[in-house]
């Protein structure tokens, strides 16, 4: 099912009760809006989807509502980090028992780990967890810093069939992708998250857009991929100028917290996120509601 | 039978096999050193004690074998942190019925938390959870950072009785602890730890010394609480400069991992670290046995 992994990889959240239930009505409801709007693949329990906050049964639950909703349709990369690496490992069984085409693989820590202690955990969970790896690279919740040298000696295990990083700054993508580039194989996709910086990144190399926004509103997002793929970068940048007011608001209150607030603006799910995170103060919420009425968003 | 937290808190790691499970022998082995030394009290699964890595059901395990080797000589404080609210309730509970006397609750993220997000979490564990409370303030592990006037707002909270702060570098020693006692009523205690720091902290008015080196080696961390105690701070200074190829070795490779090589060297528990923290290499190792045997350690 899965080929190389490219496009837009739509991240939605996992609505679920107060006690970590996942609500499945709302979940099979925003990865039907997915699946209808064609994206190239989705990103379940990513952390908009709040996998670490999910039990390994509830997480198990959401692959298999993910994998009947889907049926086929779209490749279901799903998140299966953990701060243990017997669990890690045990997540990705789970996953791909489930039905997931990929795991994501984030080095979640508490203990601050070396850059040999994550390799070593990369290389227990691709060789005994049975699934295609995603590099989760995401240094502002994982709090480790991968150097491109370490996602490129990753990249060479076996199993291991992309990296999704954290987009340059625009005025770096060019360079920042290049590094990344020669880092890794080149079977192996590089791909980016950080939606505000991503459209660069894709402009310049980069395979795949692990998005946010693009669990929402999948066919904004797929506007701009596909007039980076088809060579319009003219294109992608005028779509991506007109989405700079909800950057702004992703940056001041994070994308997590927006989109909540938005799904269930949208009718889509009634989910808050799991506490201690909180919902957007009602001021908040009434200002993105209002700049997202001003965007032509899908 | 918890007074006001002072002095010497050691705080020793949970020995715990490949899958996870304590290892009672070697934990109620550790605990009945500490007993003998008399410390003040035990920080028991803080993050040394490996907490983060453990099962809720392993936590409360470890609980009840501290509670019986201990039998009421030692207030126990018990490492209760938690992604979620309602996980860290349950964790404050559990301790509370295994026989903790207080939870050291930290701020435990991956979604990065808001100031006003913590001070609800904690006000629901202080609430909720049965257990009297110690501010756990560790952000090279949690990745929250306090301000102190954060600390001053929890430290009002009925139920909190605590707060365990990173020392300040020593020449900011004085004015670090003064800036936090000002910020926290009278009647909560202010303890450090960072060991490397923290016999300044206590001559600058620390209550408190919460200690990894103390989960080891109690009589010599004893030796510098009781001197600063006393009010001779030239006692406490020569004895804590005599720690300082200690201190170069806990800041080059962490705490956490060198007293598991310590451990198993002393023969008091062969656990490992559980993974993907991974054992220190042997030369690292021969380095550390070869430093401490020039120190008086007890």
């Amino acid at each position: 099912m899965l080929d190389k992994i490219s496009g837009l990889s739509a991240f939605p959240i996992t609505p679920s009760d107060a006690e970590g239930s996942v609500d499945e009505t709302g979940l099979r409801r925003l990865l039907a809006r997915l699946a209808e709007a064609e994206v190239d693949s989705i990103g379940l329990l990513g952390s908009t989807g709040t996998y670490a906050y999910l039990s390994r049964e509830e997480r198990r639950r959401a692959v298999t509502i993910a994998a009947e909703t889907l049926g086929g349709r779209v490749p279901i990369l799903v998140g299966i980090g953990a701060l243990r690496t017997d669990e890690a490992i045990r997540l990705a069984q789970d996953a791909r028992a489930a039905g997931a085409d990929a795991g994501l693989l984030a080095p979640v820590s508490y203990t601050p780990l070396t850059d040999d202690e994550v390799f070593r955990h990369f290389e227990a969970v691709a060789g005994e967890g049975g699934l295609p790896l995603v590099i989760y690279d995401n240094p502002s919740t994982t709090h480790f810093r991968f150097s491109p040298a370490l996602i490129g000696r990753i990249a060479r295990l076996p199993g291991v069939v992309a990296a999704k990083c954290p987009a340059p700054e625009p005025e770096a993508a060019a360079a920042g992708v290049a590094t990344l580039r020669a880092a890794v194989p080149a079977d192996v996709s590089v791909g980016f998250s950080g939606d505000w910086n991503v459209t660069e990144a894709l402009i310049a190399g980069g395979a795949a857009w692990f998005s946010v926004a693009g669990g929402l509103f999948p066919r904004t997002c797929l506007a701009i991929t596909r007039a980076v793929q088809a060579g319009d970068a003219a294109q992608a940048r005028a779509l991506n100028a007109e989405l700079a007011p909800l950057w702004i608001l992703f940056k001041a209150h994070s994308s997590l917290r927006v989109v909540y607030a938005l799904a269930d603006h949208l009718g889509l799910c009634r989910a808050e996120p799991p506490r201690p995170i909180l919902p957007l103060a009602p001021e908040i919420r009434a200002e993105i509601f209002a700049t997202v009425r001003t965007l032509s968003l899908a």
